[in-house]
């Protein structure tokens, strides 16, 4: 895999792509700004005027691109790569993508004859730069390993997923749990705020505690992932404490949506039998509920 | 600081009161069940018969109880230790009650002569017994440098949160956060297992990025704490994988109810102008809602 | 019945008392609030100067107040009704207070040798003037019947629940679905102002169909209450539709966090094998997951 | 309009197309699926094998199809209506898509030459076959007064609702409205039956107050609408109540969502200025929170 089409060059793409040209690869690269190739003028590596253009003669395309639609288009659309690319060839999408999206155009890519991995990214842009990224792959041990050197030259931690699709899905929890997460910090400082303590004070103490260090780090492991749902703090008090900071919030006028939607949940464990169990049984009760 | 009335000897409870028995301090205690004052039957303390007598010539009163009710009628019931505790004299609530309980329970004690501190307790069980718990205080500077001593036989990191009441409020704050972490997580493991990821391999994934270790922090000091909004991932992109995330657990049946109200959120962005700014600018978003 | 203690002359309970006036019974009237006091002044009834001297020599005592603290502070307090009442009356709270205080309440009063119904009223200060509210009873059938007569003279309707607490429950469910509702309506309001619907063309439409004349009345009582759940709308259609609105809402930027957790539980229909059911359907899925 | 290409024969479709044959026109039926095609055989009706062959040498074309795919397919694809279709003609959609599949159908539509209407309908099956939907209409007048004839044999009410896309947007929030409305009324139906209450009498209780005729027919035109927020019942007292249902749901298991949501909602009431404002203030709120 010497000869690469790079598709897409923004935040995450241009350093990438920089770092494939540092390593010896012959790069095509595209995008559909101006100003993002621009960059590339100077480096080693072909400016090309369209998907199609970048992907003659390559051994592999390479699409970062912002969504679903960019990436199809770019892959399938009338000045797309698969115009030009040699059948048999791999695409390898590293885009955040819909998981439905990404697994319909493996299946146009394998009936024109292409191989596809979905490789979707992790961290962060000055990881892009220092090669440094984590890639989580979807698709075919054999295809993996074909594009394993490339991937190594991205990111320091290459994670097989399973096979087609379950990189792009895994992408998707993974972003889910954490862009949730910026709202429930928002929550907590907001309330913090308003009730009137002091904002250094309440970020040192989240921080040091399960709050701020997370239950799949601190108590999901040694509690319900090891099969122990004994109470360390049971399903009810966690129950309370939720309560109890929603009344905090309606008094200081602080909207703690999840807290609220957490609350009506942690109710359901009296039904299920569940209010006594360590509060990380709620990965069971959540199971039960969606019949996992 | 001596003679110490130590009321409610539970999960949490019962270990305290040994490490302060263990450290050479008096104890009357008292427990509404016979069980679990059964242990300290062998232990050098009094076993008092009700929270009156147990507070009778004690230095201060420390309840460590489920909730508000508890505390209210251990303290100033028909038989609570205000009936025999000396005025002047200090009462400690460590347990976790609603905000507006401990700070009414703070008005009616001042009015009787009684100094307070709410000093509610993090961590677990394990740490209540290795004296290594966090002992979140809100009261008079004063009476926290009285009672030091005796937290710091139970705790070995102790926060001065703030006046009177901030010691609950920010421990609420706190178990607001991890609560809803709990089923945070949960949304998250269950989407993986119903679209069939292998759950080692998404637990270490998920244990190695912010959606694991947390944005509190991971981003959250680095960024809007450290009034940088520019974006990382900005809060649009954030908008998008969430949305790709829902439409994932909505064709697997696996309900997200935390990320439905996030994407939402996030979905305001827009009209406030910060679709572009860092993710970690939904606190500032948060703010501007909540007029904090 | 003929002599009652009215306590609480606010909106509702002002117009209510100057009813009972009318028909004829003897007053004595208490609130806190001068200002409330002053029209009765002039009426044929006694101004009491508190709860218990209210209570002297009365049939029956009716508290219109507004919330649990008032209302235990106005019949158990110091100088509460039951300081004065004759052992065997019957005591009406008519106030919307929290179910749990109701029956403590309750149990309390019976303790005390007293009898008491929950009466909460429904409708509004127009319909207390007018003597047409609903009075929702909760208590014993020949405690009703004794203050029927009275309940006749404010009310229009009035509905026995079933024992006590069922008339507050039966309130508070009342209340639930039409403050919920007011959130509902100006979801759809704001989105369709967001998206440059008229708003006159907005409200005519939605006013004649299902959505604003309600599930409960249109289609409910023909299909699941009826047990029939044959789709005329199945709930996989309702899913596609809310997640059609969601999507117009986010490029809108319009929050729509009621619909975000509905598409949530309509995906739930899925796994638990309701997708093709009728939409009302939604009943039998909600009293699965909390097994009802 | 009298030769009418018709897809999609299902449910709503079928009986709508026989409508418009009883009424004489001349119609070109089609569907994927044979057996919906199998009543038609022995209408005075021409089956066709494919949208395309449908649409040929007709005034107009119908799609009344399930999801945005199957229009843009039936539309545009390669067997699509468009490849037969005289320039000029009118594309009328009467399903349910989202909002920006409508419109970017119509620009698409109008590229190649053609007008569109977005042409949604209300109301069941059985209006269906009576001819009496509610057809709400988005498009130009001149469009809608040529299609009038055809939709006053489908629909008893013909809304216009704007220009292009208006239609299918009014309906979105319709559905959006209803739908929500089957999880409320599910939601109070459930908490009525955990705490015990006989269902007939919840039901007609429900039935005759806002919580079923629905706040937008009973309040909202009266109070916001009229602009007068004058509390008949303040947010502060809506607060107040969902927060007591909320405590009887959770004593009971059963689960709250929306009114989780609401309570939350509520609050923002306090930091806005809007917690003494009658309840239909809630949509100032939501105006102020969208910044519509």
């Amino acid at each position: 895999m010497k000869k690469i089409a790079f598709l897409g060059l923004g935040t995450m793409g241009g350093p990438m792509a920089r770092n494939l040209i540092a390593a010896g690869h012959e790069l095509a690269v595209f995008d559909v700004s101006a100003r993002a190739l621009e960059p590339f003028a100077s480096l080693p590596c072909r400016i090309a005027g369209s998907p199609r253009d970048a992907a003659t003669g390559v051994d592999a395309v390479i699409t970062m691109l912002p969504d679903s639609a960019h990436v199809r288009e770019a892959l399938l659309g009338a000045a797309g790569a698969c115009q030009a690319l040699e059948k048999g060839r791999l695409v390898i999408d590293m885009s955040t993508i819909a998981a439905s999206s990404s697994l319909a155009l493996a299946r146009d890519l394998n009936a024109l004859g292409y191989r596809m991995l979905d490789a979707p990214v992790g961290r962060t842009p000055a990881d892009a730069a220092a090669g440094t990224l984590l890639v989580i792959v979807g698709g075919a041990e054999a295809d993996l390993a074909e594009a394993r050197p490339i991937f190594e030259r991205l990111g320091s931690t290459i994670v097989h997923a399973g096979p087609q699709g379950h990189g792009i899905k895994l992408k998707l929890v993974n972003n889910y749990m954490s862009a949730v997460g910026t709202l429930l910090t928002a929550e907590a400082l907001t309330l913090a705020k308003k009730v009137g303590l002091d904002r250094a004070i309440t970020v040192q103490v989240l921080s040091s505690t399960t709050a701020g260090r997370g239950q799949l780090i601190v108590n999901y492991p040694k509690k319900v992932l090891a099969g122990d749902v004994s109470p360390d703090f049971p399903m009810r008090m966690a129950h309370k404490d939720v309560s109890h900071a929603l009344s905090l919030g309606a008094e200081a006028g602080s909207p703690l949506l999840l807290g609220a939607i957490a609350r009506e949940m942690l109710a359901l464990a009296g039904p299920w039998g569940r209010a006594d169990q360590d509060w990380t049984a709620m990965l069971l009760l959540l199971e039960d509920l969606s019949r996992a």
